[in-house]
C-alpha cells in the first residue's frame, strides 16, 4: 500500500484543448473508471489518416485496476475508439440500450462482439465498486438516452455531465432530470466536469422542437419530393421527420448504411415510432408520385461517398433529385466541413433543386446539442461545486467556460483548465494539480494503430505540396565507381510531358556532378547522394521555386 | 468584317461559381474591355499551389482587340493575377488612386512596373474607345476607392457594379453615389452585372461606423496593450484603430509587411490621418508603458507566416504578448481558414491576453464589405436592368441572386446563371446566350504559370495520403535477366523503424515475384513493373488496408 492509495484523481485522456477522442479518467485508491472512448476525425495536416484516437499508455500498466468502461452516450466522439480501446483493454463496458446498440454495431464490424463483456445501464442504475458508488442523472442532448455520471467516493462527489443542453420541451418527453441535478448540488459536489462545447455561444439555445414546425411547414410546402439529410444518430430528428412525412401523406425511404442501421436499432427499442407500412424501398423513390415520397438521407456532413452526395452528382443509382425537388440540410456544417458542404449545395441547386440550409429561428432547420452560456451557468448553479474542470473543447472554449465558472461563484483557484494527461488530486477535500501523465495521439491509418505518426504525416504533407523526384544511380561493387546514366523519376512535381527540358537538365546537372565525385578512389554511397541531393534540391528551387522531396537510391551491382 | 462586328458580348473568365480570380469581359466590335484581374488561393485539394487564375486564351487570340484592363478595387481576388496577366499581354491598365496604388506595389515586386502603362481614372473619368464610352460611379466596399462601371454601347448602357455595399454612414464620409445611380436606372440599363457575395444572407448590412464604436470601448476598458489584427487594405478600419488609439493615448505600432505597406501608401494620399508622432517602431512597443501602446498587424485569416501567428507563437522577435493584454480580431475567417484563426484564438488565450472575436451588433468587430440581400434589391431597384447577370459568387449565391432579381421584378427568361466562359450576346436589343469560350483554372507554382496541373495535383493527393514506395530492380541489358536485390525506398507510408518486419516481407515477395517472371527468354522493362507492382500493391493492401504509390523503376546495367 503506497501513499496516495486513498487519493481521488480525475484526468483526461482526449477531448481536452480539443473536440472529439473524449476519454476522462475517474481513480479512487486502486479502482480506475475509464468516461467515454472517443475517436477524432483527421484534419488536412493529417492526411490519410483513418481516426485519431487516445494514448492508453496509463491504463495499460494499470490493467488489472479498470473496472469500467462508462459510455455516457453514443456519438462518435464518445465512442469512436472503442473497438481500438478494446483490442488493447478487454473491460467490461456499461451502456444505456440506445448507446449499447450503437457499440454493438461498432463491435460487430471489428468482430469483438462475443467476447465484449456489455451492460446495460439507466438512469437509476447504481454501480458499487469498491469505496465507489456510481449512479447517473438523464440530460438532453442530440441523441436519445444520454447520461450524467455521479461517483460518490469518500473524498466527495465527482460529477460528469456528458454532453448536455437543457430541453424543458423535448421531443418523445424525454425530460432531463432537473430535480435529480438539484437534489445533487443539495448534497454538496467536491466535483464538477463539465462539456464546453458551446462556451463562446451567449444565450440559451433552442428546442429541438422548433425543427419539427420548420419541417413541417417545408413538407407543407414542398410540391414534389421532399430529401432530408441529417446526423443519423439524431433520433428525435428522425421522429420529426417521420412525423412531417405523416402529417403531410408521404411515404418515407430510408438512404445510406448508417441510417438504415439506426432507424432499425431505434425502432427495435422503440425510440422511433412510425406506421407499420411507412417505409418504402430505395428503388421505390422514382416510382411514386413525387408528392408523396420523403427521403432521409445521410451526407449532411458533405462526407464524398454517403448518400447526399452521389444523389446531388446524379451518381445514385436508385433514385434522383430532380427540379422542383425541396432539399434539407437539418444539419449544420462541423467546422472544417463548410467547404465540402457548400459544394454540395452548389450542385444541388444546379440540379434545379430547392435548398433548405442554415439555422435561424424562423425557418433554420438545425439546433445544436449542446449547451449554451446560460445553460452550462444553469448546470453549475445547480451543481454548486467546490472544484470545476471544463472538458469536451478546445482551450478558447474551456476558457470561455472557466469565465463562466467564476462568474455565477466558483472561486477562480478551484478551476483547473487543464491539458490531456494533466492529473488533478484530492485528498482530504483540496484539489491540487501537479503531475502529469503520458497522453496524446495515437493515428489509426487503415488496420495500422499506432504505426503512422508526426514524422509519416510531415512526409506525406512535403510529397503533398511539392512533389518528388527519385534518382537512381549505378554504383559498381567492386570498385566503387558510378556507371551508366543516372535515371530520375518525378511524380506530384511537373507535368512530365510539358517540362522534358528541365528534366534534361536534371539529368546533365546529375551526370556533372557525378564527374565532379567520381575518381579512381570510388565515391561513398552517403556522399554520393548528399551531392546529388544538394546540387538537385539548388538547381530544381532557383529553376522553379519549388522543393520536391529529392530521393537519391543507389544501387550496387 | 464578319457578322458579328456589331454585336455587344458579355462574358466571365473567372469569378462565377466561385469566389476569386474575377475577370468579366464586355466587347462590343472590336472593342474589348476587361474587367479586374483577381487571383484566387488555394484550397486543401491544391496542395503546394500558390495561386489561381484565369485561362486567357480568347484574350491572346484577340490580344489586338483589347483597349484596357479596368480594375474596380484593390483586393486580391480583383488584382491578384494582374502581374502574371501582364507578362502574358501588355495592355494598358485604369484604377483609382489607391488601386494603382497596391498595384504598382505587386508589379515592382515582380518587375514589370517600367514596362507597364498605368492610369489613373475617378468617379468622373470618361473613356472613350470607337462607338464605346466608360464612365463610373462610386460605391462603399472594405477598402476605399471603389468604382461601379458604366458602359455605354450603341446596343444600349452594361453596368458592372463592382463588389459593394451601401453604408449611409460612411467612414471620411466617402459617401457612395446614390443620386447617379438613380439617374442610370432613369436613362434605361440593358445589362447590369451585380456582385453576389452575401446574396445568402437577409436584411441589410451594418455601417462601418460600428466597428469604430466598438474599438474605441475596448481600448478603453484594456488595462495593458492593445493588438488588432485586420485586413491591410481596409483602410476605414485602419482609420477608426488609429482614432480609437488616439483618443485613448496609445501610439501605434505597425506589425507586418503588407501593413505598412499599405499605411504607407494609404498615408501618401491622403487616405489615412494621424498625427505625426502616432507611430512608433516595433522595437519601441515592449519598451513603452502597456497601457500607451497599439499594436496593428496582419495574420487575421490565421496565416502561418503572418505577424499575428508569430506573436501567438512567441517567435515574433521584437514585441511579446504578455497576460492581460488585448487581442482584437478586427475580421471574419474567409472560409476554409476557421480552423487556423481558431488555432492561433487559443494560443493567445493560453498566453493569458483578453481576446475578442466574433461579430455580433453589441460588441463585434467586423462587419462585410458586400450587400445582403435588401442591398442587393436596391442596387437591382436603382438600375431597373432589362437582362440581368449575378456575379462574384459561388453557385448557391448566384442562384438566390437570381431569385430576389425575379422578385423585384426582372424579367425570369432575362437572367443569365452563368458558368465561366458562357457568353452573353445582345443585338438589336436582345440578350442571348448560346455559346462558350475556353476558360478554367491556371495554377501558378512557385515561378511556373501553368505547369501544373490536375494529373500532378491527383498525384500530389495520393502521395499526401498515403505515401509512397519506390522499388528498383536491376536488369542485365545483354540478356534481359534481372540480377542482384532489389531496393525498396518509402516514404510517407510507415514508421520505418517499426516496420521492418513489414518491408522484409515486400522485399520477399518481390525477389518471388522476380523469380516467377525471369527465365532464359528475359523479362521486358514494361512487364516486370506491371507485375511487381499488382503483387506489392495487393499484399500491402491486404496487410494494411492503404494503397500507397507504387513505384517500380527499372535499371539496366
Amino acid at each position: 500500500m503506497n501513499t496516495i492509495e486513498n487519493q481521488l484523481s480525475v484526468f483526461a485522456l482526449g477531448g481536452i484543448r480539443e473536440i472529439g477522442k473524449n476519454m476522462y479518467v475517474i481513480q479512487y485508491a486502486d479502482d480506475i473508471f475509464v468516461i467515454d472512448c472517443g475517436g477524432k476525425f483527421p484534419d488536412e495536416s493529417e492526411p490519410g489518416v483513418d481516426l485519431l484516437i487516445q494514448d492508453i499508455s496509463y491504463l495499460q500498466q494499470h490493467q488489472e485496476k479498470i473496472r469500467a468502461l462508462i459510455v455516457t452516450h453514443g456519438h462518435e466522439d464518445h465512442i469512436g475508439g472503442i473497438p481500438y480501446f478494446l483490442k488493447q483493454l478487454n473491460v467490461p463496458v456499461y451502456a444505456t440500450r440506445f448507446t449499447l446498440g450503437l457499440i454493438t454495431l461498432k463491435l460487430k464490424e471489428h468482430r469483438l462482439f462475443r467476447q465484449t463483456e456489455l451492460n446495460l445501464i439507466h438512469e437509476d442504475s447504481t454501480l458499487s465498486v469498491g469505496a465507489v458508488q456510481v449512479t447517473f442523472f438523464k440530460t438532453n442532448h442530440s441523441i436519445p438516452d444520454c447520461l450524467g455520471i455521479i461517483f460518490d467516493t469518500p473524498e466527495g462527489t465527482v460529477v460528469h455531465t456528458g454532453d448536455f443542453k437543457f430541453d424543458f420541451s423535448p421531443v418523445h418527453d424525454e425530460y432531463a432530470d432537473l430535480h435529480k441535478m438539484a437534489e445533487i448540488g443539495k448534497n454538496g459536489v467536491l466535483l464538477l466536469l463539465s462539456e464546453s462545447t458551446n462556451a463562446e455561444r451567449p444565450g440559451f439555445n433552442s428546442s429541438e422542437r422548433l425543427i419539427g414546425k420548420h419541417l413541417e411547414e417545408a413538407f407543407q410546402k414542398a410540391s414534389r419530393k421532399v430529401f432530408v439529410s441529417t446526423f443519423a444518430s439524431n433520433v428525435h430528428r428522425l421522429q420529426q421527420v417521420v412525423d412531417a412525412a405523416q402529417k403531410t401523406g408521404r411515404k418515407l425511404a430510408l438512404l445510406g448504411r448508417s441510417m438504415v442501421n439506426v432507424v432499425e436499432v431505434a425502432s427495435e427499442i422503440g425510440y422511433l415510432q412510425m406506421p407499420p407500412d411507412m417505409l418504402i424501398d430505395k428503388t421505390d423513390i422514382d416510382q411514386m408520385d413525387p408528392e408523396k415520397v420523403a427521403v432521409l438521407c445521410t451526407g449532411s456532413q458533405g462526407e464524398p461517398m454517403a448518400a447526399l452526395s452521389r444523389l446531388a452528382n446524379g451518381s445514385f443509382r436508385q433514385a434522383e433529385i430532380l427540379p422542383e425537388d425541396t432539399v434539407i440540410f437539418a444539419s449544420s456544417p462541423i467546422p472544417g466541413n463548410e467547404k465540402s458542404v457548400s459544394r454540395i449545395i452548389d450542385r444541388l441547386f444546379l440540379l434545379g433543386a430547392d435548398v433548405i440550409y442554415g439555422s435561424g429561428k424562423e425557418t433554420g432547420m438545425h439546433v445544436s446539442g449542446h449547451a449554451y452560456q446560460e445553460e452550462l451557468k444553469l448546470m453549475l448553479s445547480l451543481m454548486k461545486p467546490k472544484y470545476f474542470i471544463p472538458i469536451h473543447g478546445e482551450y478558447r472554449m474551456l476558457e470561455k467556460h472557466r469565465q463562466l465558472a467564476e462568474s455565477v461563484g466558483v472561486e477562480k483557484d478551484h478551476i483547473f483548465v487543464l491539458d490531456n494527461g494533466d492529473v488533478v488530486d484530492i485528498q482530504r477535500g483540496k484539489a491540487t494539480q501537479t503531475r502529469t501523465l503520458q497522453a496524446g495521439t495515437v493515428f489509426v491509418d487503415g488496420s495500422g494503430i499506432g504505426d503512422v505518426g508526426n514524422t509519416v504525416l510531415r512526409d506525406r504533407k512535403q510529397l503533398s505540396e511539392e512533389g518528388m523526384l527519385v534518382i537512381v544511380m549505378t554504383l559498381e561493387k567492386s570498385n566503387g565507381q558510378i556507371i551508366g546514366h543516372p535515371k530520375t523519376v518525378s511524380r506530384g512535381f511537373v507535368y512530365i510531358r510539358d517540362s522534358k527540358e528541365l528534366l534534361d537538365e536534371v539529368d546533365e546537372l546529375i551526370r556533372q556532378t557525378i564527374g565532379h565525385l567520381n575518381s579512381a578512389e570510388g565515391v561513398s554511397k552517403k556522399r554520393l547522394k548528399q551531392e546529388v541531393r544538394k546540387a538537385v534540391e539548388n538547381f530544381l528551387f532557383e529553376r522553379t521555386k519549388r522543393k520536391p522531396v529529392i530521393l537519391p537510391i543507389v544501387i550496387e551491382v
